[in-house]
């Protein structure tokens, strides 16, 4: 293993379907410098790979050479490859060996994760899951991501697929998901479908709102966009339930943007769970908002690069 | 750690409701010697306490003294003070520290495990995982019990509750289970369930039929009986495909005694887990029934004996 003080610092990087987010972090999971965020407009893979690498030495430029990058990256990963399966962000993309393409032209390491196994780790890592062994992370955001964090490494599963925990079955008639089952979880708790939802109570046929406004007009006391969010709070509560009784984890650790609207749903949620989780399992302080909000996976995906380094990260 | 030839044997026991069973097994995993079936007519604690040491040592009497005994138990068990929290068959016991108790009368260690998780690591053992890395158990007994292994090892979470498979939701209207849930697996996929549907479904209000009569009816075409089986089987699809998407493991084992209608579920579940599992994730001989049938539990009780004793299994 490496020493600290021979490391230099690692960059963190998220890449999402609209924008690239990139930031050097600590070995001590602290960011240090200013996010840089670069707009992604086309979503091809030669694009991408030149404005990735391109961000890479923007950020670098006038600063130190990284020893690692660390990339989250949305969609099915196969970790034993390190290659993208499929990525509902980019369509196109099939089994694309990302991080041997990345290598070739950087001159540092490159580590690929799922983006909310990234995020899980952050949290597990530095944010609210801090000194616990396991935690479970459900983002919230255009779909519902999540992450296994289990003896503080992230469980991959077999091929790397583990944590899909957005596609648990809330219920078995429910609305048609993305991913071809019904009912899944994300079908209830993404911004998507926090719209759709809304939409769909205040008899549009569509709308203009996105998840963030269904919020504000629920804060305002809008009984649909309110029934919304209780709806949501149910949905999150049953797969959670299912989850402590899977697990008993230490934490449950909900992010992404629709954790924002955590007044609204949390009720309903610890009620769906009281009722659900088996007796035994105590709950107090088990269930938390993420707080590292929108950093969770840049900062994450560092720390998975320092790792990868032989860096004892925690 | 302690060579294998100077370790004695180690006994294996399942504690039921209605029996207890017990046998020497080798640290390969062989059971040798018959079974010992000690019948459980009285449930209270110290008739229990004195049948299980009057029973290990009537098995150890002419053979050799053994050098643990491994015990499963059916119930919530807290492994970080090796506690029955709760059980379900035993319901006056709570709190109890079985092990201390076991081994103030015994001369030997005594390692005490959930009878499911028992059940699991046998499995992985010895049985239809043997090679594998992780592996998810579903008893289908009386109840549903559960086991996670992951790395070889048995998830216990941060109480040892872990692994109550047979509590995931299925249907979130569901009918009322003795856990207090709605609509969990165990109300669909467990010998009670089945009886309790085939009367549903044949209109009666009692029978005297068990679960194995149904499965034989079944078996002669009779048609209600068969609609039971495709539906419980649709509720194991359901909750396999969640337990696909939460640890893409590398297998899923089916054993008690419901097990053994296999081929009157089998259809149904397979059916349901593809329409459900997210599509990367690769089915091919993943879900397979249990090889150690009603053994399992005796077999991975002596299993973690061994291991407790510093005996490296596999």
């Amino acid at each position: 293993m490496r020493e600290k003080r021979t490391i230099r610092p690692v960059i963190g990087l998220d890449l999402g379907g609209s924008q690239i987010r990139l930031a050097f972090v600590t070995p001590g999971g602290q960011r240090t410098g200013k996010i840089l965020t670069v707009p992604v407009t086309d979503r091809d893979l030669k694009t991408i790979l030149t404005l990735l690498v391109d961000s890479i030495r923007l950020l670098q430029s006038g600063g130190p050479r990284p020893s690692a990058v660390g990339i989250g990256i949305p969609g099915f990963i196969r970790m034993d490859e390190a290659r993208i399966y499929r990525s509902p962000n980019f369509p196109d993309w099939r089994n694309v060996p990302i991080r041997d393409l990345l290598e070739s032209k950087l001159n540092f390491p490159v580590r690929i994760e799922n983006d909310a196994n990234a995020a899980a780790f952050g949290e597990s890592w530095v944010g609210c899951g801090r000194n616990v062994n396991s935690l479970l992370y459900l983002g919230l955001g255009t779909g519902v991501g999540g992450g296994v964090v289990l003896d503080r490494r992230v469980w991959h599963g077999r091929e790397g697929l583990a944590g899909e925990l957005g596609h648990i079955t809330v219920d078995p008639d429910g609305p048609i998901c993305g991913c071809g089952n019904q009912g899944c979880l994300e079908s209830y708790a993404s911004a998507t479908a926090v719209v759709r939802s809304y939409i769909e109570k205040a008899g549009r046929t569509r709308s203009n709102l996105n998840a963030h406004d269904v919020a504000l007009l629920a804060r305002r006391g809008n009984q649909k966009a309110c029934a919304v969010f209780v709806e949501l709070g149910r949905a999150l509560g049953i797969a959670i339930a299912d989850l402590l009784n899977i697990f008993d984890p230490e934490r449950i650790a909900i992010g992404g943007g629709v954790a924002a609207a955590w007044p609204l749903f949390h009720k309903p949620m610890m009620d769906e769970i009281g009722r659900r989780a088996i007796r035994p399992v105590r709950l107090g302080g088990k269930i938390r908002r993420g707080l590292l909000k929108n950093e969770a996976g840049i900062i994450g995906a560092a720390g998975l690069a320092y790792r990868s380094l032989g860096v004892k990260v925690f």
